[in-house]
């Protein structure tokens, strides 16, 4: 790709962010009356169910302070990241620390899950906008946060307080690629939004969670990365879920792992990364009308999701930017 | 439809089901190593997959009983059925009484899930067996879990021992359609089934099942049956899930409440269950290409499940059946 065309499709998403998808959320998400935003809308924006997620409310409000810090300072971002911050910090906690994943649009509880996908969001939430208001405070959240979340992720399954397995672990041990993935992007945002005398070790973190995903799911001879497999790596083959890919969870991953080797001017960490992206997108690219598929069986086999061979809007978005 | 094509219709049915669909399964299910069916295949019969859910274990073995029982006396029929009830016995309980979800290839436990439906179609497996067979014991196993079904679902969320509800009750109260539903059918198969001298009132617990689906489930004036209301039948139009129709589980229900007014000769109670049919029909079929669409929003909005507008094969069945 030359450098014209890509300043065309730079400024051509940079137009569609600000000007197109901005402006529709801005518009129809904030909540005036109870706070935080209300994400569950059809195209017109009306409201197809008040209910706010939690790690959406992570989401809008990491976003929003994200443009404040790199784009442009613009009050009304800050004001609005503020807004679903408030809303988090009132609503979002549960007593033992962890987080609700859901609760209704006064507030009110509706689900707690076993996955830590609330604080993950809400850490990056808390921490870009630490940064962008000079908060202190919504720093510090962000990193008891993280640090109950590296405590929880690191707890065998039969410890107290140890989040409860989807599966029996005394029958089939199993790791997921989500966590390790995502530790190493809130810890990336979190490196760059501490400006406090006492940051935790992001380097040394982000390091384990490299490793835990080369180490356990990037399969070179198969040519991906798996979603799940045994507690060394070991390849759950026989199961449909130790088969799965994930195309775009994956292009996810290889930019987490670019962006970092860039920030370090690691070359080598680059190069190991390159092949996750090559390899997702020579599986999960629909050659007959283009797009990436959601799921795929890496031993060709039929996938077991009905929505396998939907194309969602988040993978094409992780692919242009990790492209 | 005339006589002819109903006489017509028919005979494709029966061939398809012994000629094609039940050849299949026999040929490539049961597992003679570990003992129960391997289920998990694709079209061609391989295995995509080895874990045992245990209520598909259930759903074999209540088939090749009924197919005993109601058509012919294959000694082959009766044999497979107790090969699954042997595997259910051996692998499918808990130590509380209550059933694993899904076993390995070998019976070890892999989930536990908070939904019945493990120990409902195994009630029915029991029964069909325990009438097929003679066997007294299989039987009384299935009035057991029976008890326990009723008790669990009739347990208030916070009494000791309550299953845990998905979203919380003290926040947002809800009732789900499917557990009234098939507990009508899985008492169907039971009366029928219960040649023992000390029968459940089956009669009277159908009539409060039948109850509960007419007083909040089922909607004349939106003409549907919805499958999430509140408490009391309250309609919980504000969320997508207190929206959400399923026709074909909706099918479901109508042809258990017709089969039941069919037994009874009651009249009164078929003509209220042929609204349910021409609803969801109305509202399920896709006027476009044909089919039952999956889910769909009574308000016409969005629905948003990823699968709402796939053609599922069962609900074909059910429609099928219940017509």
């Amino acid at each position: 790709m030359n450098n014209k065309r890509l300043q065309r499709l730079s400024d051509y998403f940079r137009r569609e962010l600000l000007d197109n998808t901005l402006p529709f959320w801005l518009r129809n998400a904030p909540d005036r009356e109870y706070g935080g935003f209300t994400t569950f809308l059809d195209r017109k924006g009306a409201v197809l169910c008040p209910d706010k997620p939690m790690w959406v409310m992570g989401r809008i409000s990491w976003l929003l302070a994200r443009l404040y810090n790199d784009l442009e300072k613009k009050e009304e971002w800050l004001q609005l990241s503020r807004h679903g911050i408030e809303f988090i910090k009132k609503y979002g906690f549960d007593r033992d620390g962890r987080m609700f994943y859901s609760v209704t649009r006064d507030g009110r509880p509706l689900r707690k899950r076993r996955y830590l996908f609330a604080e993950i969001f809400a850490i990056m939430a808390f921490a870009e906008y630490g940064k962008a208001a000079g908060d202190r405070e919504a720093l510090e959240t962000a990193k008891r946060l993280m640090r109950l979340v590296e405590e929880l992720y690191a707890k065998p399954w039969d410890a107290p307080g140890a989040l409860e397995p989807k599966v029996f672990p005394q029958t089939r041990p199993m790791r997921g690629h989500s966590m390790a993935m995502i530790q190493i992007n809130t810890l990336q945002v979190l490196r760059r939004s501490d400006f406090s005398p006492d940051p935790l070790p992001y380097d040394r973190m982000i390091d384990a969670q490299i490793k835990e995903v080369f180490d356990l799911f990037v399969k070179p001879d198969k040519r991906c990365l798996l979603e799940t497999v045994g507690p060394s790596g070991e390849y759950l083959g026989d199961t449909a879920e130790g088969r799965c890919v994930n195309p775009g969870h994956a292009i996810e991953t290889a930019w987490f792992l670019l962006a970092e080797g860039k920030h370090r001017g690691d070359r080598a960490l680059i190069e190991r990364a390159l092949p996750i992206l090559d390899w997702s997108l020579d599986l999960g690219w629909d050659p007959k009308y283009g797009g990436i598929l959601y799921f795929l069986d890496i031993e060709g086999k039929q996938p077991v999701q009905y929505e396998w061979d939907m194309k969602l809007w988040w993978p094409h978005n992780e692919a242009i930017y990790g492209c």
